[in-house]
């Protein structure tokens, strides 16, 4: 099954077919993604690509064994990386002064960029992505397996694959719920209401608050998918990340 | 002028025509662009387009005057958003819980992700965009003259325009510079050499190492560029405002 999905309808997908992508070929867009912006022109990131099986194997449950690790025909690690620019600094007589958090920022940027970059270009081709969102929860133990040196820091892992589905477009805000002309104007009742009401009359939703036994389906955000005590965990893990990888000296 | 750059040859545009792009033409990009990937489909970001003349004047200092800020038909600043999710949680009888590193990461993700995609889109359709990499510099002036609330911080900025140049496409590393497979493979100075060597032979950078009495091209990054002492100093401010807009509590 082979679609052209372009900007407008384009959709994550998480069911791939069997047919095989090359190295040579993400190698390909990864090149064409490069031309993306970037800092400076520094380059700010390194993308770990792993195809073999046991090393999926071993990345699976870094990623809570969300599905697509194995089903897809590629992984990719898109990380933070200022231990290249600052290894070829060292060795052109330049003393580099990246071992902080404003350089975590800038890279993250740029590594982000060419991630999405990556995305566009893959589906303009005809292949899916999906975002899988939980390589900073992990981060320690992704930088154990890839073997990621300091001043490195996995960020964002896409799998990548032909699609064997065509989704469902998932539902968006309209775009006057988050664009502001000149100056942000802030939300009141009525704009929250006007803005996310749609949400709780899609069906999926609906099923989706009964089967939590909740009573909005911010509650199920709050309360189950993405808690306090879970997103204070997690921060001060990452933190811990960024202090082990050289960014907070 | 105009001309359609695809991904393979596109370039960022620093000089725009006066050919006007009106508030509706952005508004239908980033509405394409919002059906980028985005974490639990929150659409964590708030865009501000900047399009008066007064407030481009404003604009421009907090971004060292470079001077697309008033050149161009727009200037957009992507800003993480948790105030409108937040608000819209309380309105549900829901406590959020996003006040911290973690929620702001995310945020910071799904920020870059539809910034970059509304790039993508622009340039397919002829327009022109650079990034203005000063955005997280002068944050807090930024947050003072947006009116930005808590639990927003501006961290791109994107100006808009029709192409007036076509300029030369700026050098790249090769991809094999950037790309590991399976696990992160460390750069020896043989590597470095090989990745970075054809920077010093390019015309302008010779200019530009003897314009600033350099040794090598990376001394002009180290000492000129991109100080350690500017890093730490941003580094710091850049704390500061993230626990002043409420995301390190």
């Amino acid at each position: 099954m082979m679609k052209y999905f372009n900007f407008p309808d384009r959709r994550s997908i998480r069911k791939y077919s069997d047919r095989a992508i090359s190295i040579e070929e993400i190698n390909e867009i990864l090149e064409i993604a490069s031309r993306a912006s970037t800092t400076g022109n520094m380059q700010l990131y390194s993308v770990v690509v792993t195809q073999d099986s046991k090393r999926k194997e071993l990345l699976s449950p870094l990623h809570f064994n969300q599905p697509m690790i194995k089903t897809s025909q590629a992984v990719l690690t898109f990380c933070v990386d200022f231990n290249r620019f600052s290894k070829w600094c060292e060795y052109s007589d330049a003393t580099p002064g990246y071992n902080n958090f404003h350089s975590f920022i800038s890279a993250a940027l740029d590594t982000t960029i060419i991630a999405q970059q990556f995305c566009a270009i893959a589906e303009s081709k005809g292949m899916g992505i999906c975002y899988i969102g939980t390589t900073t929860y992990n981060a320690a133990g992704i930088i154990d397996l890839l073997n990621l040196p300091k001043l490195t820091v996995p960020l964002i892992t896409i799998t990548l694959g032909y699609p064997a589905e065509i989704p469902e477009l998932t539902d968006r805000i309209a775009v006057n719920g988050f664009v502001h002309r000149e100056e942000y104007c802030d939300y009141d009742n009525e704009m929250i209401s006007n803005i996310y009401g749609y949400k709780e009359e899609i069906e999926d939703n609906k099923h989706y608050i009964a089967e939590n036994n909740k009573q909005s389906l911010a509650q199920v955000f709050t309360d189950i998918r993405y808690k306090k005590e879970d997103n204070i965990r997690l921060s001060n893990e990452f933190v811990k990340v960024l202090k082990q990888q050289g960014f907070f000296e």
